[in-house]
């Protein structure tokens, strides 16, 4: 896709290219201290970032900070290969002089790690650093902002964060909220192109980077937590039109409250729009729009890892009739379906399943045979064969599963359970798991992670609660709808 | 409170308390496996029920289970004391003739265990077993139910139950779900005065425990698992608004959809209601109506430890910025407010806190500062003064404890941060937790439980998301608007 035209002022994504990618870095403001500027330098090296780092400090030039060489001054930096990006951290006020001297070294773009413009009230020296930066060809990521994560350029923003690199592109306004999805990623089963921490926006904004990783081929999923647009909201529009036929895009609109706009004032000097408004973009450009940065986690994982459903019929499994009338409701409120299952399927299901303490129809309770280990793969193979059956959500306590390991003589319960349903998988198929528990003990809580981990293995994302397993499908099936309308057809 | 004129037709509370404090029980149907019949026998013993119990079963008359003689009939066992309760587990069929046996023996309870009646279809039947006790003057909790829980009485309805008993009167359609909430009451801090599993309600249903609960006083809040009301609804809303004055009462009603109404037959055999109506019961009520079996445990265990908030006031305290915007988004999203904080409070809190990377206004942001071990409770101690703040939440991160150890030299980091949180905790708010976790790994999932553990035994309550802290605060603020409304009186 090329939508170019809508950014005429703005740079080609080739361009960005350089700042996700650069050829060398300086980074101005480094102390001896593993924190600030030298946060930057330390974890650069931890990467194994493989080209020339210009550590700068007049105060220790000539000597050195973690094992590289320190100048006095970004006159001094050699410039071959040439330095395509400056990590910024000395006092704000410092900052746009420093612009002009970036722009004499022909350094294109400058994080600027710094804080103290807008976010408390310093309009005026934002915009200072704004115009030096526009003299001097300068491009700026933030202020106030932990700039670029690029796991295969081995470029880092947090620590702990692994150099393995996937398919989600994300843009964020907090820093801290960049971290947390970065990290979480691995453990959810989903890894990074590239990310990016914008803080106040002063130049590079979301769109900006929502525009690039829509053209960036290594790309397929954009998630974005936003606070507030800096430019006018209609460039929004087109752009995730275009997007959202070919990659899913999710979005955490924050700052929706008149207080949680005061917050976010003093959080990243921005203003918060009207979300009322953000929900008409969401359903007219099929961006998938989540209220919280658990849903947000969950969505990235989901598209990571889930086909989007053909429909919205709904299956529940259980050992329990409460439960299923809970994820029955809960389907129907979230605007899922829970259709009934064939007389073929109902007869094969009669087979394996004896008529007392069950429920053959959907929702399907197991009663006392839902305990053993591999029923719910037995289920799960009938409606493999049901086309009205898009999605498949299980509930299983895993707690007793060391009582089950014993009444039923499998002492790798766990596994065998988890090998069952993994193998028993209709390709296709939405399925996921909701792993409640019981008692809240540490066993418990311990088998309930456990569980889930090996599932994710499996490739099936498991949730604590029915109610954030549904959420989950019926946004990615709300997401198909918007695709099967439009015309978009999977990457 | 006396409403008995809303139930002419019912037994006195008085009658019931021989229910729950039975001088003797037969279990009728008791094979030699701890399963069926055998589970109550084995449980009672296992409970050390200090009266009498006699099994019943022909075959095995004369032998001996679980360290009871087996009696061959009814008419054979002693009467002294006299029998309160026959726990019934014999096939659906011969249920109706048995009514007439524990007549003639003078049992005034029967605790139906069998399935097999209207939830498999056989309404006949079932409406043939309450005629057949109609005539023999016996009542019947069932069929298709797990019976009574009494911690006090050592009568237990599922294994792993604790004899510690408190004040929380449950009343439940399902056994599955009665045993769920009796089970995690222990792990939450809160524990049973009486508990009751009803299924089918085919002669005591949810009415006649929600009227016995209201007067018992051993009960101080009341919690219910419905699915449908046998009788005319009209009577619950005057018995709500009588008892909602003296005692919280919280409502899971489920079975709200078409299909979950389907699933809701099958499950114990009701037809459920319209959920526009009970939302306006709940409404008119001061009933706490919740939307997930997760919810209701949270709100039983809210009400057991928590005040009841004077003001909607509420604080938010993070370390970080992204996590205070979402904060107070929800809030206003749930009705309630993030006053600004008195000048003296900041000035406080200036003293306290460097304005670097900080917010002290309402949401409070620590940022760096707030990954100290004390730094909150300094916090919570200035809001203490602040009267238009009710409520706290403070959201931390504990799997990054053992990181802040070492930085910070202090080896009991947890146990420093919950001891200083817990004598903060200023008296007559309400002070709850939200443990957000980064990465989904086993050590963090373990760290979050240790620490929300050691929370609960200073009795703060934690959640893993801000939205269930804040939607819980909603709901204890609603209950306390009505009771000021309606002049309820706390007990």
């Amino acid at each position: 896709m090329k939508n170019t035209a809508l950014f005429e002022r703005e740079l080609p994504n080739a361009d960005l290219e350089r700042l996700f990618n650069p050829r060398a870095i300086t980074i101005i403001g480094v102390g001896k201290s593993p924190y600030g500027g030298g946060f930057f330098l330390r974890s650069l090296v931890e990467a194994g970032f493989p080209h020339p780092l210009y550590p700068v400090n007049p105060r220790l030039a000539g000597g050195e900070v973690f094992g590289h060489k320190v100048y006095g001054a970004v006159a001094e930096i050699p410039g071959d290969p040439p330095v395509d990006l400056a990590i910024v951290a000395v006092p704000a006020a410092t900052t746009p002089k420093l612009m002009g001297e970036l722009g004499e070294a022909g350094i294109p773009f400058a994080h600027v790690f710094s804080s103290g413009y807008s976010e408390v009230g310093k309009v005026g020296l934002e915009q200072e650093l704004l115009e030096a930066a526009r003299r001097a060809g300068v491009r700026v990521v933030g202020p106030n902002c932990m700039g670029v994560y690029n796991p295969r350029a081995r470029i880092f923003f947090a620590d702990g964060l692994t150099s393995e690199s996937g398919n989600v592109g994300y843009v964020s306004q907090s820093g801290g909220l960049a971290a947390r999805l970065a990290l979480n990623g691995p453990t959810r089963g989903y890894y990074f192109s590239k990310a990016v921490s914008v803080g106040n926006q002063v130049d590079l904004d979301v769109l900006d980077f929502l525009r690039y990783f829509a053209d960036d081929p290594e790309t397929g999923i954009i998630a974005a937590y936003l606070e507030n647009l800096k430019r006018d909201g209609h460039l929004l529009v087109p752009l995730m039109k275009q997007t959202t036929l070919e990659k899913p895009v999710v979005i955490w609109k924050s700052g929706k409250s008149q207080r949680g706009q005061k917050a976010v004032v003093s959080h990243t000097g921005g203003l918060a729009g009207n979300y009322e408004l953000w929900k008409a973009m969401a359903k007219q450009t099929g961006v998938t729009l989540v209220d919280s940065f658990d849903e947000l986690t969950e969505m990235v994982q989901a598209f990571s890892i889930l086909p989007v459903p053909e429909t919205r019929g709904t299956a529940i499994i259980t050992a329990g009739g409460g439960l299923s009338v809970e994820g029955t409701d809960l389907c129907e409120a979230n605007g899922l379906t829970v259709p009934a299952l064939s007389t073929r399927a109902q007869e094969r299901l009669a087979a394996i399943f004896s008529d007392v303490n069950t429920n053959l129809q959907n929702p399907l309770d197991l009663g006392a045979m839902g305990l053993m280990a591999d029923t719910f793969a037995k289920a799960m193979e009938v409606l493999a064969d049901e086309p009205q059956i898009s999605n498949i959500i299980f509930v299983k306590d895993p707690e007793r599963f060391p009582v089950y390991a014993q009444n039923f003589g499998i002492e790798n319960f766990t596994e065998v359970v988890v090998k069952s349903i993994g193998d028993a998988k209709p390709p296709g198929k939405v399925v996921v798991g909701a792993s409640t528990i019981l008692r809240e003990v540490e066993d418990a809580v311990v088998a309930r992670f456990r569980f889930q981990e090996a599932l994710l293995e499996k490739g099936i994302p498991s949730f604590n609660t029915i109610e954030s397993a549904i959420k989950c499908i019926r946004r990615l099936w709300e997401y198909g709808e918007y695709r099967r309308k439009h015309g978009g057809e999977k990457k």
